[in-house]
């Protein structure tokens, strides 16, 4: 766990089925999305299939590198969950039953029979995440999150971790849509970019209804860099006779 | 690049657009599926900055590890493309303006200025990879294969480049709806995998309209040994009195 500097933080999605083409993933966005507005830059994700050594490796070598690092899926009933048991192994700790989680699986309809009691048995020490949906809870291993797979419970789950994290301040975001092609308005934002390194311009080619346009997006801790940033674009953007419209600050 | 045993392959999406949460990804998704049809196991997926060095580093690490890798993203033409220079720097060529790249960019529209020509500069010794929505190519170097980020490009792209790779046994899924919990299904299906170690059997809980199931998906290069499974499976279901539906083998 890094503990001077920026907060930073990776996402390891967890499932043979992302990389199978069959689910497509939408925890990423959600989790990068939310991660921005606790001043934490999501800088990685990992998508990994269910075997042990391909997860055990992804989780050493990302809770090393990252603030925090957010593992979602495989802690199901089921063969293929196997999450709880490769964290367990990537720390060196041993699996329990652990009573309260088992309470809260109580909570819910079904036998408590051997494959549920799966569900409560977690790395020894761990911290539990509480689950609304569902009740099985996820749980937390030193600067790592193990979430749910299913959408709806991974950011349940989140929301019952966000008081946990630390805190940094929030990275905003603001976009411009412009109506030339990207080609056309490389050079002079390039010069924008370059004279602005604190701030991250980005460009992202769109075309809508064949006109072909760019959305500038420019994201920072200050929205006050951001303004000054965004109002140089306009102007130049304009000096070369384009339309655009400005989107909110997020 | 791995030559012996089955064709495996890593996709390396590149854009911090992806990690910010501003853009969903979904050539992740196309990818796995149309790989899985080749007979090429998707087994890792990263997402990576617009950062040189973490780029460089996720393109040796996996050029080694996989019989292939697909980066999506960064072949534009702003200031934050980069995907080109690094992969040079991967591979340690220089890069060069490619005069027949160059050609192909000039069927579409708008000058060849400055920032369009970066489009059609690429790693010394690469094969160009045709793009005929845009024109702009991407580009193959060894085992990597640099597609655009934009999914109808990348489409476009990735069917160029289908007829050059090698191909394996193809890869097929058949799944069935249980509408029993997974909890009540875990220790049948369990004992059915552990029976069938060479079909991958995949469970994925759903709730619709209240309703509680799971998707079971039987994966295999074999039709046959997916026919069986999933009639062992039916039968064990049919058992527990649950009801389920059948999809169809893709």
């Amino acid at each position: 766990m890094t503990t001077d500097g920026p907060l930073t933080a990776c996402v390891l999605v967890i499932g043979n089925e992302i990389l199978s083409g069959k689910t497509q993933d939408t925890n990423l966005q959600f989790l990068g999305s939310e991660l921005s507005k606790l001043g934490i830059q999501l800088e990685e994700a990992r998508v990994v299939q269910d075997e042990e050594m391909a997860i055990v490796t992804a989780i050493n070598e990302c809770r090393v590198q990252y603030s925090y690092v957010f593992t979602t899926g495989g802690i199901g009933p089921t063969h293929d969950d196997i999450t709880a048991s490769c964290v367990a192994k990537a720390f060196d700790r041993k699996l329990k039953l652990d009573p309260e989680a088992l309470k809260r699986m109580q909570r819910g309809t079904g036998d408590l029979n051997e494959a549920r009691r799966k569900m409560a048995t977690v790395p020894e020490g761990s911290i539990l995440i509480d689950n609304p949906v569902s009740n099985a809870p996820g749980f937390q291993v030193e600067n790592v999150f193990v979430l749910a797979g299913v959408p709806s419970i991974a950011r349940a789950m989140f929301a019952s971790v966000v008081k946990s994290l630390r805190k940094g301040q929030r990275i905003y975001s603001q976009g411009v849509d412009i109506f030339l092609r990207e080609g056309d308005i490389a050079e002079p934002l390039t010069r924008i970019a370059l004279d602005n390194p604190d701030v991250e311009v980005g460009s992202y080619p769109f075309s809508r209804k064949g006109c072909y346009g760019a959305n500038l997006v420019v994201r920072s801790r200050d929205p006050k860099r951001i303004e000054k940033t965004l109002a140089r674009i306009v102007d130049t953007m304009t000096a070369l006779g384009a339309e655009f419209t400005i989107g909110p600050l997020v």
